[in-house]
């Protein structure tokens, strides 16, 4: 039992997990990077007010990296192997979230603006998509899950997966008519995945 | 045995300790980009002195990060398991400290004014808050914690989390007065959780 | 054999591998810093548009390093030991893979300029020769491999990392014929890296 | 004996090794970010050859932190244990380390210098500084080492550590008659430092 825990220590597994870890460590904290300070000389207390929604868009960002952060969390938990393909896709993956700093600091700049609010929802759609093909592909004939995985699992994680690259898609599109309501729809979905959901059943261990 | 260290390595507690080590590493880090280089032909000694309050900042700062670091993991010591409610308490309190690289170098470029030392005091008092919930939430009828924890623990880590906050809000009230003050109560602060308390009784392990 | 375990956890060879995907883990967000956000006025989707060698050259920068990190990873899965000189090479590729943010805004910024693509590649170049280093050391008299080592293994995986170097190498050259034909190719050695080869045989564990 | 590692993992040596892994794997990579981007429109292979003391400068402080990383690696092989005033010392050790990708900037671009020079060795002198306090606290009265512990490896440890502090502040005396002197003492106490010496009996673990 010994000898598999340490073949488990050395596997790819845990070192996607340890690259994923610090990659969404390091984002977190690059994104309030994009926060800018007033020049100096101005007054300062209505610009740190002026800054609301710098904030607020960091905040939103914040949970979204969360989000995907626990998505991808959860769905490694399934997983019992690697191969070439999934590790590309999960590197696609992180190549997607690492743009949020970018598409953060220019909706933060570019506050309520079409093109702004149009192309944060399609940054945070490509993660979703990303994760939708890793699931897909590792539960594709049990490729690199359990043969006994409750199918159940599969296909309440896939529709919950879909989920966001959905509400982003339609975000998107009403964003030409009103760049507010893909706003309120961005915090929506938030909300959805931050509420309890089915597939936390596995994720409650306590007193073990 | 071996197999309950296998669980406990694939549990989310060591992930969000993973994640929390990542985030506090990276702001430990970036706050030391917010020291403006002087610009190339200005005499240099007078600039690098003249830095000294940005240091001093810099380093009430990486030290305020060590304190919150080490109150996470003190904490997190007993913890025994995990949910979403603390799951997402804890992604608040990393987000609240992710706000520290700015508010520090706002402090530093705008010294001793009174916004920016009540923005900085203000930003300190939220990560205290959200210990404080993630503790409450955790003991709250031994939720995530073992059923045996000394209640003399409980109340002991709950006095010494809240003094951050409160001692944090009547500097924010005092910088009105004199904003020299609220930045002297905040190295006092400090000290205080640098220095030994109670809850150190668990954590000197020597020769085991 | 759990003694074992206890041994290798305190082993250098893991904490280079840590080390190694902090750095990768911090390059591949840093990496997005250098897309410049448009000043604010100017026309955002043009701007936006305007950027696409930009998200271009960063993708490939990401997926550069993605490549490198599984490289450096497929190599340690046959490293049972370190050494002093095996340490100062792993990072003397460390700090070769750290200019790459540079080069990639570089690139972005003076885009299909010579001086620029030329730059790149030998910054990309350099990663790949200290690999080889690293790998030439580790197996010259089975140094730090295993004894009874695949003697095919240990040639493929030379070729293998010979490759990149080599391209680059006539990247370089043909950049000051036409940058462009450089861009193909530095892309084209990426796909050879990505598409499964014959170093994948130890890679594929799956229902273990 | 799997009890031990359970307990092992859960310990402060550990974390703290995490941390200083994250804080030292991020400056590495910050570093590079102080390589100022010439802007567009000057003659780009000019103004690259004349970064070569940015990169001089930014390979230098690479190795610099490098040693010191294997520096606080070697020297924790040896701690068996934790105690609050310990946490505290590494802590100030990462901070003084955490000012390095600013002077390293400033020596960059106030080439040759005095002021730029005599603060990088005076920040470079802090972490050696660091390092001695921590062993001389953990080596006193066997605090937090095995009680058998080698006194030679102790006294060797402790000199090789004072090496680093001695060199700059000499060389800090001596940017004062002629700046470039100095740096070639920085780069002369690298050399040491990286090539063999006593302490790396424990270091070499091969075909184990």
């Amino acid at each position: 039992m010994c000898a598999a825990i340490a073949q488990t220590l050395g596997l790819s597994k845990s070192r996607i997990e340890a690259l994923t870890d610090g990659i969404f460590a390091t984002l977190m904290t690059v994104l309030v990077l994009g926060l800018a300070l007033p020049p100096p000389g101005t007054s300062l207390r209505d610009e740190l007010f002026g800054l609301w929604n710098h904030v607020l868009v960091y905040a939103m960002s914040f949970v979204v990296l969360g989000v995907y952060w626990v998505g991808h969390h959860n769905l490694f938990h399934y997983i019992k192997g690697t191969n070439r393909v999934f590790l590309w896709l999960n590197i696609m993956f992180l190549m997607t979230v690492g743009f949020t700093p970018f598409t953060t600091s220019v909706l933060g700049v570019f506050w309520l603006q079409q093109s702004a609010v149009a192309l944060y929802g399609f940054n945070l759609m490509l993660p979703g998509l990303s994760l939708y093909l890793i699931w897909w592909y590792a539960t594709r004939d049990h490729r690199l899950v359990d043969l006994d995985i409750d199918p159940h699992v599969v296909t309440t994680v896939k529709k919950r997966i879909v989920t966001g690259p959905v509400v982003y898609g339609i975000a998107i599109g009403l964003s030409f008519l009103e760049p507010i309501i893909s706003l309120i729809l961005y915090i929506v979905v938030l909300a959805y995945f931050i509420l309890p959901g089915h597939i936390d059943i596995h994720f409650s261990r306590k007193h073990h």
